[in-house]
């Protein structure tokens, strides 16, 4: 441990995610290089203890660089005029990025001698290093285990594999997850808004409601993994008819996209001959795109 | 209360969902009689002491007569024969309608003077007087009033007001962001699936991320009762384009379909010119279709 609080550590974009996560670097004990794009930033980094780089030179002239940056083509925008500086050094980037742009940036570093670790977070800013924050990694095993503690600060840390693209595309999938979650609520809460019900009223149940039937995805996806969708005990593909929804939802004089979309993966399964199988099998229709 | 244990409470409808609620009201000690559709379903009840009826004109011969049938239509088609025996006495309906079949049924009851309730149960049957499940009427309030005991028994029950339709509305509001968030979690499964990944290991992450994020929406609900979507410290529609997700999913071969009508609801607010606006515009997609 002592070893590892030698580590000079730069962070590369100090927005909302990239300052808290400094933040938890500084505190920790760490030597805390800071950078970013538009000065100003810095300022209370600085006041806490890091050392303000005047440039990405300066910055990237430590033993582990940290890229929270805006998106993939930013970091090789930053980091490519610096990368005779960077080679031999190691590069944990947790910018969001698409799967294709981790493998490359991963190549790119390659190429250039730099021990590269992909990272997608998945927390709101707040969240860094309190409960229930996860960072998931994929690309070099050695960094990961080397700097587990450093990883460890800002949420559990979780390693896929060698590939780099492996944590972005779980990132994306998770992302995928919440994103779809969100528009629903936006759905129900466009759904009774005509009724007088405050969207904030609505949340307060439907937060509720929606954490809880999370805990019926264990269950859909045992049927998934278990290949049979003609499992006994299970709610059928007709029953989950979603036409009183959509119905409903155009009688409120809202759009019903966001609900056709679902009803759509359950209608091709029944039209291909499943209604009586379980509702799971939906997902065959996003796995098998006419 | 002693009153109202004597109270003869009959159960149409021994479905997963029907055979749970009519054990819970046997539990609790009343007389209670339950029928189904197709016999056998009783016998098990029949057992734990509650009388089988032998058809559905003995069944309704009781103080409350609930019923919770596979649709709007099986209720009438029910409850039509025997509509005389109704008269003057109570009808819960707790099955799956829309708002304007929950209305109709209402009129209905009341050209009949039968005391109609509306519910929408929102839990599944292993949750019904657990903690978690909540039962939402709307229509007479004498009705909720008296049977409150009754109804408490199968989980906390709130009452939206005179409009008989207004608990389905709600129910069916809250069912959306249900079935929605399912599909963010199967495109989501089926993101990592080529990877190798069973969809009970996203399960596993995927149920706790998704649970953590309901605890936005409170917020996304603040920042659209406030009606100013330009408020500062949100994240932008720009910000939150998923054009990475698309490209991911479609690079793993999968259909977009889930999560383009995400990203339709934001392009749409962007093609607008309000890409610097806080996420939750979204709404303003759905409440105004194209």
């Amino acid at each position: 441990m002592s070893d590892e609080k030698n580590t000079r550590v730069s962070m590369l974009g100090l927005g909302a995610m990239g300052s808290v996560m400094a933040a938890a670097v500084i505190e920790a004990g760490y030597q805390t290089v800071v950078w970013n794009r538009t000065p100003g930033k810095a300022d209370g980094l600085a006041a806490r203890g890091a050392v303000a780089a005047g440039s990405v030179r300066e910055a990237v002239a430590a033993d582990v660089v940290i890229a929270c940056l805006y998106d993939a083509a930013s970091v090789r925008e930053t980091l490519d005029p610096v990368v005779e500086e960077l080679s031999g050094r190691t590069l944990i980037n947790v910018t969001t990025t698409s799967p294709d742009q981790a493998r490359e940036i991963a190549a790119w570093a390659a190429g250039h001698g730099i021990a590269y670790l992909d990272g997608g977070i998945m927390a709101v800013p707040a969240m860094i290093g309190q409960p229930g924050s996860s960072i998931l990694y994929s690309g070099s095993a050695a960094v990961f285990e080397q700097h587990r503690p450093l990883l460890d600060l800002w949420g559990e840390s979780v390693y896929f594999g060698d590939d780099a693209g492996l944590a972005s595309l779980y990132d994306l999938a998770l992302l995928s997850g919440m994103y779809v979650m969100f528009a629903g609520f936006m759905h129900g809460a466009a759904m009774v808004a005509p009724a007088g019900v405050s969207a904030g009223a609505f949340a307060e149940r439907a937060s509720a409601w929606i954490a809880a039937m999370t805990g019926s995805l264990g269950g859909l996806a045992a049927v998934i993994d278990g290949g049979d969708y003609t499992i006994a005990g299970q709610q059928s593909l007709e029953f989950s008819s979603l036409d009183d929804i959509v119905a409903a939802s155009a009688a409120q004089g809202i759009s019903t996209e966001v609900i056709d979309v679902v009803q759509n993966l359950i209608q091709r399964q029944i039209d291909a001959g499943h209604g009586e199988e379980a509702f799971p099998r939906i997902i065959e229709s996003i796995k098998h795109p006419v």
